[in-house]
């Protein structure tokens, strides 16, 4: 956000709400003291701000703070499990998900419907996801709280300067203004909409769950229809200079192979992607897969070894290109880390130059398919967090 | 450098000298009130460092400063080119150079020894290393000047955190503390000595070289015996976790081919690599290759399309993994340029998925194979205006 203005009493409330919103969300449970020495504003401006935030329903005051040893005791500060809910939604190729995630991070509503997203127009898809976007405004309304911002996940490249869709091969769109298209079809809010490629908001929902003991450097790989990668470094997604980074799906990995949605030949998504492994295990479907595979059934296993070599040869070089110290499988991958992992592993530590000074992890994703809805709304949610009076006080 | 004791009157001295030193470098013929001026520092401070590092012989005062308009005139500050130098040195697999860079970024001395690396035992090609070192500095001390860093670059992972040679999988090298190998047999300085991939150190000398229009994001691609790639993202360089990053040598781009000297099948090194090139055109040098494709001659031009291709589908992989707008083609990729470059960029526009939206640039490399024997000195060059008191009083 710019504005050209000077700095004044406005913009100087704006900064403190954030920090002290900050504060709390690092800290629960902390008090007015606390944060006043967190922050190093007065006591005096901490509780103006906080009982500001509070009437806004972001932050709840849940009374004395836990504390041991003398003095009086403060009250203990809180984000608001009530206040206002980032609303996730997820266009996929093969289904469409809602979810809710309140400031606390606690997930709400998850809606997944399947649905074949390739065979229909546009404006159809646009259609069914409205309705389902309509359908969890109607839950966040029947909860009696606010939706403060909104994230749409789409498994395309989504320009960061425009927010526009640029290309959605596996859909076969191009250039769509998702907030627009889906304000003419719902109740989606005029403002704090953000649009984003699926496997960056599964990548940061993987990094804001915490799992994999505090993990903050890895490449996160979405297994469905297409593959894509989400990359962190230090605590922060990589997208590339206009945010079209991570599309390890189309890896070249053979000059020869089937033809892709983008055109290309030798794409690892034609050759490890969900399809092909289905496709080579003549399996229907990814229950009957894992039962499959849990039996031990050799086309089955060999299916899954196949995509593993490709995946591989694809994640060898990424990792001797970014030298990363882990991979988490992802989307469909997360449910067949237990015969992916393997191989997989054994194909990097041959392949990877730096493995023999620290091998790279395999690690199995905890969100699976639910991690790009989760994080397209939790960065809703950070947004709120970041910068509270453009919640509280929209211009 | 950690130190833990407080900040007294030398910590505060050391960092105004760094501010002082990089506004002068910033800023060549800056006065000392240019310089209070943009540092914030009083104009007394500001005289009495500037006569410090007068006196290091890090700056000169060079008399008048041009200045249109009324006023006294201040004096011209600039970075002395009678500094201290820093060394450059680069282990390749073919060659052994040595550069001088003084404080302006010129560079005083260049020398290339031509020799095969690879069939010699490490003493012996160390032994090789020394004496150039020795060389060097005694054209140094014929110059009257003082070495006040060196940079060593090799073709191989270096570990940040103990700045040992993992390995130079093309030289058959594994764990060697470089510094302490090349001290034992050569004057070379006990401190100020870095060691860094000469892919990093080539991508960092084109950044700082400043030519393609102030490039700030590229990939730069050094093609030797082995290739090597430096990742620049907002102007710096990216490594990775260890600093092993760029290992483009050794990307996957084909289930078969020759066996590397990693131990792995189908590396672009061994398909698109120097050696193969040559292999492919049966030219014996590359003086030979260039005069052939000068004519048009049509196994030559083979040869380079064929590198082309392979390098256009691990590249298409690492543009569509990072997303930067530009490849520089360095090493003798640079010499290649006008018959690789076409090609290369007609395979980039039909696999880089963001392509249409902004075309891929494939640039030549101003510095070609002296990018990194130059990147390494000027890193020593820029370690120095950095820290200047480590230069002027080291601990």
């Amino acid at each position: 956000m710019t504005h050209a203005r000077p700095a004044g009493q406005h913009t100087v409330r704006r900064h403190n709400s954030a920090l002290v919103l900050g504060a709390i969300a690092e800290s629960p449970g902390i008090s007015r003291a606390g944060v006043a020495a967190r922050t190093g504003l007065t006591k005096a401006t901490v509780s103006s701000l906080v009982d500001r935030l509070v009437a806004a329903s972001l932050l709840t005051d849940a009374g004395p703070e836990r504390r041991d040893g003398p003095g009086r005791r403060g009250t203990s500060l809180s984000l608001s499990p009530r206040g206002p809910h980032g609303l996730g939604v997820e266009i996929a190729v093969d289904y469409v998900s809602t979810c809710l995630v309140d400031l606390t991070g606690a997930v709400h509503h998850h809606r997944t419907r399947p649905c074949d997203n390739r065979s229909q127009p546009v404006g159809r898809v646009l259609t069914r996801v409205a309705k389902a976007v309509d359908t969890a405004l109607g839950d966040a309304a029947a909860r009696g709280v606010d939706v403060g911002g909104v994230g749409i996940a789409v498994p395309g490249l989504v320009e960061t300067s425009s927010g526009l869709l640029r290309l959605a091969p596996n859909l076969g769109w191009r250039d769509v203004d998702l907030p627009a298209e889906l304000r003419r079809r719902s109740a989606l809010p005029g403002d704090g909409v953000l649009v984003g490629n699926e496997a960056n908001y599964a990548a940061l929902a993987e990094l804001w769950a915490g799992g994999h003991d505090g993990l903050r450097d890895f490449v996160h790989v979405s297994g469905e229809i297409g593959i894509g990668a989400g990359i962190v470094i230090e605590g922060a997604l990589f997208d590339g200079t206009r945010g079209f980074g991570g599309e390890l799906g189309h890896f070249a990995v053979s000059s020869r192979g089937p033809r892709c949605s983008c055109g290309a030949r030798g794409c690892l998504e034609r050759l490890a992607g969900q399809e092909a492994i289905l496709d080579r295990a003549a399996a229907p479907d990814l229950d009957v897969l894992v039962e499959r595979l849990e039996a031990g059934e050799r086309t089955a296993t060999a299916a899954v070894r196949g995509a593993a070599d490709w995946l591989g040869a694809a994640l060898s070089s990424v990792l001797n290109l970014l030298d990363v110290p882990a991979v988490v499988l992802g989307g469909t991958y997360a449910r067949l880390h237990p015969w992916l992992a393997d191989p997989l592993a054994s194909h990097l530590s041959g392949r990877v130059m730096g493995a023999p000074w620290s091998p790279v992890s395999v690690l199995r994703s905890a969100l699976g398919t639910e991690a790009a809805v989760r994080g397209a709304a939790a960065s809703a949610v950070r947004t709120i967090i970041a910068d509270p009076d453009a919640y509280i006080a929209p211009r």
